[in-house]
Formats: C-alpha cells, structure tokens, sequence
C-alpha cells in the first residue's frame, strides 16, 4: 500500500474521502502534534514514538483519546478544515494520558478515558467561541478543565481508583534548598521539561520530541530547548527542590509559551523575543503559583500555567506598539 | 374579586397598573416558576404549594425572597417585560431558601434574607451582561454566587449562626461503593431530584413540581424526569453513596440541565436529544467535581453545576453543524 | 530649579520630552494618585508622605513599584497618554507594598519586586483589553493577580522568605463577638480604613490620605470617609471581631468603592447615591466572603473585593433606567 505523501501530512487533502482511514489517521497524528502547536502528522508520529518509548500504555491512551476526540467532532459535524488540523485531536489525546496517569485502568476507566475525551471536544468548541470574543485559541484549556473535573469527580465515586501518581506529587510541600543542582541535573531536566509536555519523565522521549519538532519547524524547536532551560534556571534561581528541577516540573509549561510567544503568534524581530523570554521567566513563577494553589485539592497543575500566561501575553499585546501580532 | 385568567397567568397583560397588587403577584409566581425555566404563574404556584407540603418555613422564604428582588428590579427601573416575565425574581427566591436552609432563621437572618435577594437583583442584571455577550443566559449563576457569598461572609460575622445543614452534608467525604441501591432508592431519588431543585429533600414535593411542568410543558416535564433518573443512574454506575443517591442529590442538576438543553434552547430532533443527553450525564460528573472542589470551603454546589454545563453545551453548539439553536 | 506646575500636575503636558526626568516623576506621583482613582500629581504626592510617615521601606517600595511598571510600560511602547495619567502605575506601586509587607526584604526580593511590577504592567494591558469588551476598567485586578501569584509562587521556593504578617493575619478564624467597639474603636477604624487602601495600619497616614482626596476632588473625599464609616459600621452590626474593626479592615475595599461607584462612573444624583451606598454595604460582606475562601490558601483579599463589586456594580447598571452612566 502506498502511501501518498504531502508536504506536511500522510495524505494529500485533495477533497475527496475514498481513503478516510488514511485520513483519520492523518487527523490523528495532526492531533497529536498540535499539543507542541504543530499541525505536522510526522511531528505527531514522532511524538507518539517517544511516548510508546516511555509506556506503550500511555501510548495506546494517546491515540485512542486524539480518536475519540476527532470522531466527536466528526459526528456533530465541526468544519473539516479545523478537524483536518488536529485542532479536536490534541486535548482529547492529553486528557487520555492524564486520565491513565491518574486512575487505575480499569473497564470502566476505559470507558471513561473515552467520554472524557468526547467532552473535551464539546470544552474545545465551547472555549474556542469564548476566548474567540479576544481572537484568542483555545490552547489545551479544554484539557486541563476536562481533566481536573474528572480528578474531582473520582473523589466522590466508589468505583474508579486512583494511583496516587499525579505529576505534582514530586514536589514537597514546604521546600528547603534541597539537593545539590549539578550538570546531569540540568541535563537531565531540559529533556524531560520537554517530554513533560505529555506528561512523559523520560529523557529519550523529551529527544524524540524534540526531533519531531525540528522535522516540523527550527524556530519551534529552538524555542522549546530555549523555554525548558530558562523554566530549569528560574527554578534553580528561587530555590525550588533538586529532584523537581530534574523531573522537568518547571519546564513544560515554559517549552509551551516559548513555541506559542517566540514565532507563532508574533512577527519574529528583537522585541518579540525578549517579550517571549519575559514570559517564559514568568511561566516558571506562574507554575508554581497555581500547583500551589490546586495542591490543597489533590490536583496537579497540568499545562494550566501556559495557557493563562499566553492568553495574557497574548491580551495584552495589541497594547505594546513594539509587538506585531502574525495575521493568521 | 373575579380574578381575570391569561393562558399562561393570573393576570391578561393590559399594559394598565390598576390591579397592580395582582401583577405584582403575577410577576413573584412566574418567579417561582423561572426557577424550572417556566415563565408560568401556575406552574409557580405549584412549584409554591409543594414547598409549604414540605416546609412552610422554606414556602414563606421563597415568597419573600421573590417578592424582594422583583420588587428591587421595579424600584431600579429595570425593563417591565423581563420583570413581568420572572426574570427578576428567582434568583431571589432561590437565595431566600439557601440562606435559611443554612441560617439559624432569627431577625438579623431575615434581614440578610431580604438584602440578599436584593443583591440577586443586581447581580441579574451584571450576569445578563457579562454572558449577553455570547447570547447566553443567566440562568441560575446569581443565586449561586450571592449565595456562596453569604455562606463565605458568614464565617466571618458572630452574629449569624449556621444551621450546619448544607445541601451536600449528606455526602461523606471517602466514598466507597455504600449501601445497597434498591427500586426504593431508584423511585425516591427520581423525585427528590425533581424537588431538590428547590433544595427540598421530598418525595411529594417532587410529584407536585411534575404536575407544575406538566401543566407548563409536557416537553420540560419528559425532559425533568429524564434528567432525574439519567444522574441517579450515571450516580449508581460510578458508584457514589446509596443515601446520596436516594436524597436527589445527583439528580436535580441534570433535571434543570435536561429542561434546557431538551427543548428550550435547541430546534427539537435527534442531534439535539442525544446532546442533550450527553449533557446530562456529564452533568453528574460535574456535580460531584463542584461538590468535592467546594467542599474544603464548606460550600455547597447547589446549581452551579447546571450553569456550568448548560453555558458550555450552548457556546459549543454553533461549532456543530447537527444543532439548530432557536430563535428567541 | 523651577517646577513649572499645571493645574493638576507638577508639569504641563507640552509634547516634549526635555523634561524627562521631572515628566518621569510626575507620571510616578500620579501613578501613585491613581490608587485612589485620582489622577493628580499632588494627591500621590501627599498619599506618598502619608506611607513614608508609616514606614519609609514601604514609600520607597511604592516609588519603586510605580517607577519600575511606569518605565515598563514606556519600554513597550504603551500609548503616551495613559501613562501620563498613571494608569500604569499604581498597580506595580501597590504590588510592591504587598510583596515588602509579606516577604523579608532581602536582594533577591527586591529582584522580585521589580519584576513583579513590570509583570503587572503586562497584566493591566491584558485585564484592560479583557474588561474593555464591557468598558469596564482594569482597577486594581494586575495589583491583585500579580500579588496573589507571587505570594503562591514563593511556597514552592526555598530562597524567599515570608514575614508572617499578611494584611488579614489579624482576622481571627471562627469569629465569636469579640471586644467593645468604643468611640476610639470607630475613630480609629475610620481613618484606619482609608489607610488600609495603601495596606498602612496608622492614623495619621488616614487622614494624611484624605487631605490628600481633598486637594483632588472634595466628592471623592467625602466618598472615601463615607465608604470607610460604612463598612465599620457593617462589620459592627454583624458581628465581626473588634481589632479587625479598628484595623480598618473592613474598611478600605468600600472606601474604594465608594470613591468609584459615588461620583466617579455615574452621574450625581439620589439614585446613584443610593445604588453606591447599596454597593458600599454589600462590599463590606464580599470582604469578609473573599478573605474567608482566600484564607486556607494564606492569600489576603487585598482589594479584591473592591474590583469585584465595582465591575459588578457597573456591568448590572445599563439595565437599571434610574442610573446615568458618565461618558467619558
């Protein structure tokens, strides 16, 4: 079987529907690449290589949410073009991994895992005409509240188990300089800061990731190398705990507002950076703030830092003359 | 007196003010009937009866609370048909219930109770605009809000003593799989759900509000006890607690949800229905997330979680070709 | 040296920058001035004398604070004339205070100080262009996010220190009535309230504070001494503790609004007096609604309560025909 190859997806989209297989797999792997904003299927592919790499369980999780998710879609009939995009793809693959990173897989986790990720569709287009008021995407915001509702939800249900695995748990409640930061740390902490980005504290994933980003955009994957480093730094700065620096705790969300913020909202130049650097330094603050304030729930901070920090960036940004935001 | 009938209440709308007294009633029983989305002074004034059967202490509030944000929205100069039509006041009446149901009912409490419903008013008004911006409804947000506000302040002031008789206070805080769920549980809860809309735990408070939408809608009435029977049911399935189960606490969120979404928003069909479903599902889901999230405060959900997944479930909809939202 | 004065600045506005450093230091003082929604170099210069006589660490954190997000703000390119009128000022000069009060002033706080209110100039475009959908104003929200961010954030930072003296530690948990409040309790309170605006805890800063709002507009500084009486008086009625009384702690959110709510949006008249006293009472409640859900997170209200009821107030007033709200 041959496949057709375009310039950034499995299949050309040349309108028809005779190989909608290839095609809903091209909507996977689009899917799962724009959880790094990147609408690319071979960026996807090799994002769910280093998942796979990790744990072939949150890779099965991955592809089958970014399905469930994209079929949703599909069935009450969403603009194709968007679907095409794997813009109903990516929320619904995090909130399958965040879900079996979470809960024991049972049946009816299973089950859950895809009602969850159907939901996430529905937060996806409720979120997109929300912020759309502000032209502002929707970012993973239908994850991070799709999932933190479930987390909640369990609390009250007899019948799901949770692992007592969440990402945060890592991190101690009261921090003393802990730990001695040393080169294998920093490290160590700039590939899993990136691997982060789906939940994955795994070095070899974090450099699959970054092959894939640099197959799909340069810019993309500098930013993200960029963005882990300075979250680590920041950290290490303020004196958060060695093991957290290490796991990547406070680069994921900066990889994330570095790729959104240092070329794909703004027309590149020298005030666009040093705007995108000002944020990625607060993103490292901004994450600690809100996994402080979700701890005392039981609840991890996801990528809930990135998107508040882009949308402010983003908001404040027609305000700032320097800035030119990218026509779309 | 000849009491001079409309089809739909007490008084014709003549546009006059003679029988203002009669209007003003009018407008406090459309109130109580808004609670369940029904601009009907019959359907409200069964909805009244059923809370006398229950608590004439609660009946009375709800009167009173209608009575004093309906009354505020007059003397404000607030537009006459939306305040003709119970727009006004049942945030209020829902404000009056909560806060005695949590409040020792002493003179201060019923100060609160009046200035409260007062606020309900305003915040009426403040919540319409924010959402109009998206075409959406208030709904039940003023209560929630004025009435967590209250809860939160009270906490603070050594004046006003709790009754420790929160909604959810029925809801232990570790679940495991409790009691066994029986075809009484399934029938009790079916009702109480329908009356827990009015946070009235009784089995013929719930027969009589059926008969008030009955004579409403036959739509939102089908639609109520779907929507009871769907959340005990997604509630058993999960696993949550017999009693609570049995109480309604699961139920009366997904009933006011199922009466939105089943018919008042959406052009009827089979897309709308099975939205309207999965809405009412998720719905449960969401109760049990709000409850454990406001938990630790010593908050009630109350119907926040109907607000919730109903504006969602209506932002999303114009994504989803399969849905035809109504013209109103 | 002669200062060259304009009727409400220490410089005339003349569209040349050879001046720059007295221009700087005129957009620092109304900066300042802008706290207490007065635009006008004399009021922040007197505000500014009013917090060194307290405590010189926090006047020279304000002149810092203001300076440091005023200069931000220039650095963007932010449009020349609301920097003139300080309104990106106050929000970094009110972070300061709060971050000097809760964490122990060493370099590395400091650091954080500068760069906090850098963040919230970043913060005011962002909230100004999000509210601006409403023509609703930024008010105090960059001050409080970014304060309530930092304070967050340094949990999981083993280099910051807190100094344990939040502005509400003095609010006791489970408030029974508590002491005697006596004439000195209400004189004290008075003032106490409107220095608490500044979070000062000292007299003679109140009434340096008021002199002040006279020297800028006598409606405002009637407002603010109304506003503080009220909210005392509401805190006394229900019940609160009398050292939170007498601390003004119940105070400065309604002085705020008052100021706001009585002169500033609406046109002067009984009903808007009405509706601003109305929104004076019912600040006094979300104060004690606010501090109490912030509370278990160690989060102070600040002047949250202020932003609240006042965007509250100003969204709900279109609907009501008896108020007329200033063009501007």
């Amino acid at each position: 079987m041959a496949i057709r190859l375009s310039t950034t997806g499995l299949v050309a989209d040349n309108g028809d529907f005779t190989h909608s297989l290839l095609n809903f797999l091209d909507c996977v792997l689009r899917g799962v690449g724009q959880v790094m904003l990147q609408g690319n299927s071979y960026a996807g592919l090799l994002f769910l290589v280093g998942i796979f790499c990790n744990s072939p369980l949150f890779g099965l999780g991955a592809l089958l949410g970014t399905g469930a998710s994209t079929a949703t879609a599909m069935m009450l009939g969403t603009d194709r073009g968007q679907v095409r995009a794997g813009l109903f793809g990516f929320n619904g693959g995090l909130v399958a991994i965040a879900l079996l990173y979470f809960l024991e897989p049972d049946a009816l986790t299973w089950g859950c895992v895809i009602f969850a990720a159907a939901c996430s569709t529905i937060m996806m287009a409720g979120i997109a005409s929300l912020m759309g008021n502000w032209k502002l995407p929707a970012l993973t915001a239908p994850f991070v509240l799709t999932s933190l509702c479930f987390f909640l939800a369990t609390a009250r249900f007899g019948r799901i188990e949770s692992t007592d695995l969440l990402p945060t748990a890592g991190l101690p409640k009261a921090v003393t300089v802990e730990g001695v930061v040393t080169a294998s740390t920093v490290v160590d902490g700039l590939f899993n800061g990136i691997a982060q980005v789906f939940f994955q504290g795994n070095v070899i994933t974090g450099i699959l990731f970054v092959a894939g980003l640099l197959i799909s955009s340069r810019a993309a994957c500098i930013a993200a190398l960029a963005g882990s480093l300075t979250g680590l730094l920041v950290a290490w700065g303020m004196g958060a705990a060695e093991p957290a620096i290490r796991a990547g705790a406070f680069g994921y969300n900066s990889v994330l507002v570095a790729i959104a913020l240092g070329g794909q909202f703004f027309v590149p130049g020298r005030a666009s950076a040093a705007y995108a650097v000002f944020a990625t330094i607060a993103t490292a603050l901004v994450f600690a703030a809100v996994s402080a304030s979700l701890e005392p729930l039981g609840l991890p901070a996801l990528t809930l830092p990135f998107v508040l920090v882009t949308w402010l960036f983003l908001l404040a940004s027609p305000a700032f003359a320097c800035l030119q935001r990218k026509t779309t």
